[in-house]
């Protein structure tokens, strides 16, 4: 009895090995393998949103899918029975959007409205970078991402700030502009701030009183200004993960790093170096 | 009669710690409890711009909206009564914004027309960052507003720069396409020029003319390279706030510099820094 | 005779000094006066501008305007008689535009149709640089002019890059979209291009197969990322200037500049530097 | 025999230097000429597609366009000629652009629709990029071009992390909004979603739900945030660029090192350097 169970926990670690790491040679072809199968999903489900396609095609885009949602099926349960805690996988971020994406093909059989939520499928797209980065794209974006977790606490008080100056100057423009000028509501003006600030612009709300223009010329300098602080912020967090110290020197004596370029004695004990 | 005087005075001092100031463990939540009405109430003010939210739930709006009041009456009154000159308060930047985003409710009682004003309320959201920077963001945000106080001047002669480049380039435009391509006036050719040029770019006005496209292509290619002024502004001043070095201990020894914040012995003859 | 001739040089260099130079308070006096000057009279060919201004305040701004415009003249005349060369400043850039801006409203009291050209004094603005730039502004964007005057070649070649760019896109796109999407021809397919490449977004056309869709998804994601060129420019090359050496020992022997900070010895003749 | 052999490779020698190369007088001559013929080629296309202007000048644009044609011919033969092994320039990415720019004026005789194709001429001004390279602009974008090599991997992992989120926002966008608002299908969702976040905002598809306006303006803010991701690259890899030490040179007394570029002597012990 204990052999086989000892066998089956072999073959559980295989299983592992290959679906949830990518060291081994098959686990790398496991997520090659997963990689298109996303794609394929994304790409079905965009084919079939748009009415041409769907209604010509019907037939080859159901067989398609029903295969994706199969493999989809297959993966998921392999997920579960490979893990240890099973439901560490099910609660998980991960496990959540590869249930949406899976489910909705199967609730379409009995319940019909539901098949439109196969979109969600486009989700797991996100699991495009968690396998991208356990594989090759590690090195390029190592310093990005250092720079971007150094930077999210200013980022966010800038995204925190622009908001705030948005709403306030989205209030102002409603009571100056008004329902008459399609700045019906305080939210929809909001919206109006934002599309103004970001610069994006769809002018299908745009002010049409003199002193409207004027405050939203304003509102677009700064954000033509305002532009500039992310930026800076990224930039200088980029220089400085760029030219961060590499001298690996330690003190033999306590063994602490960090020493200057040019230093002779550890500047923490005092003991002498080998340059 | 002292002593009573002297429990009032006590009883300000407690509550001038709890309202100004965040030290404290109620001026902290007292706090909390502000931002969190001041939301509230920008929120009620959202809501009931809504038209069909207005009719449907007028009166719970109204409670609402009164219950607020009431509540930043008692914070308007509270600040006067436990502050040393009032006026201080009332005539500052704060205190007219309270009392503007306080009042309107009241007049709507006695005038029509002037409950729209209740909007204003929205301009309390300024307190949000006031509140914050005493809070915990100072930390993140300090080298940012370091590095923006830094690039003031030069970032306003650029915004000045921008504005001066519109009036002129509004002004050409208006005299190349003139009144029947929507360029009625000057002012108006200008805030087009304002929105070509921060790349928002509504649409609502635009060159019809080839020879107008031509100047707003040169406009769009130019506010597309320029926004690299301000960009770079910014990036050099935080790469500069970021590398400044403020160790200027030098060793009592050798009287070399350059040591590293956290040293405790010279680097260079191994001497005992005095901390 | 010599006498006389002294007196109106001395007269001369007087007025020269006062017109020309901002050093003396008369200087700087008159060139306050003259920003004046120029503000209202932008000021007013915008209210000009604006149709219903026009109708009612239609004397009062003529009064005014003539005001202004002989103003301008007497500064005018000023320059050339104080000048040695009159040519020279007739044949100038700023006396070109002094000229430009001044004949307009003569020339209307002969011509009709010719008032419009009264909107040239828009371009007096550019003095505004020249007059600022020899008062306070120079300390603060010295170095961001010096920075872009180092970048110059660099921003030349990406906007001609962008430019080639946008023709050969635009080309493409008025072959795929054609004229019945509002891509009627070449030069208004490649305006199109530079109005989404430098993300602008007028929307006046945009484009309507899927495969045009396809194409401008790339050029605006080219467009959101290409921008980082000139920024990134502007950005090192600022961080450049601002880290530029300070050092400014010379050495005694060959009199050489730009020592290292530490250095003990000159580089170019191996002579002690005294620290 | 083998004289005659000997001249005709010594007349391709001579050739191919003048076409391929621009090191000789004749070499920059015929590039300026190239240049030149490229540039007024494209203009003729360009007038071309305007409807007034071709019908008016049909046959003037003709015969310019002709000899354009035939010089295009001429130039094609010659760099096949004057090339050791021709099919390396015949399939190479200019020589099939000469190819497709030359063919479709011939075609247009015989196939009447094909004459659109000429406009596949303005796929030559990429040659300008090959000729301006060889010549002057290679000093100015030399550390442009190192800083874009070094971070092309991570742009390449930004951009492929935008379209993939714009996929997955568009998707949810066309959930939300639904094809009454015009997101028809996800494709064009996509389309709208890289519009937005790129901050382009043509206008042609916008948001009308509020919720579909809320989820709008989170895109954008987050368009505005993470344009400044690239920025920040491109950025630190110029200030990098910029400030490498190429400078390898070590003192033979001292050993010390970090000497200036022009350096003579050594800066710590004043001993002469060998050049």
């Amino acid at each position: 009895m204990k052999k086989i169970k000892n066998n089956t926990a072999h073959w559980k670690i295989k299983l592992h090995e290959i679906i949830y790491e990518a060291d081994t040679k098959a686990g790398k072809l496991f997520d090659i393998i997963l990689l298109f199968a996303i794609f394929t999903s994304v790409l079905l489900v965009m084919l079939e949103s748009v009415e041409e396609i769907n209604q010509n095609y019907a037939t080859q885009l159901n067989v398609a899918e029903w295969f994706i949602t199969i493999l989809f099926t297959i993966e998921y349960i392999l997920r579960i029975i490979s893990i240890d805690k099973p439901s560490k996988y099910i609660f998980s971020f991960y496990g959540s959007i590869d249930f949406l994406s899976t489910i909705p093909k199967y609730l379409a059989l009995y319940f019909t409205g539901t098949h439109s939520l196969v979109a969600l499928r486009a989700l797991r797209l996100l699991r495009v970078f968690r396998i991208l980065k356990l594989a090759r794209f590690i090195g390029a974006s190592n310093n990005l991402l250092k720079a971007l977790k150094a930077s999210k606490a200013k980022i966010a008080v800038f995204l925190f700030f622009v908001v705030i100056l948005c709403v306030i100057l989205g209030t102002v423009m409603y009571m100056i502009e008004g329902a008459e000028n399609g700045f019906t509501s305080i939210p929809r003006s909001v919206y109006w701030a934002i599309v103004t600030m970001t610069t994006v612009g769809y002018g299908d709300i745009a002010p049409h009183t003199p002193f409207g223009q004027f405050i939203a010329s304003i509102i677009m300098i700064l954000g033509y200004g305002i532009i500039a602080i992310p930026t800076g912020i990224v930039s200088s967090e980029m220089t400085k993960a760029n030219t961060v110290h590499t001298n690996t020197q330690s003190c033999q004596n306590c063994a602490i790093e960090g020493h200057k370029d040019d230093a002779e004695y550890c500047y923490h004990c005092g003991d002498k170096l080998n340059g």
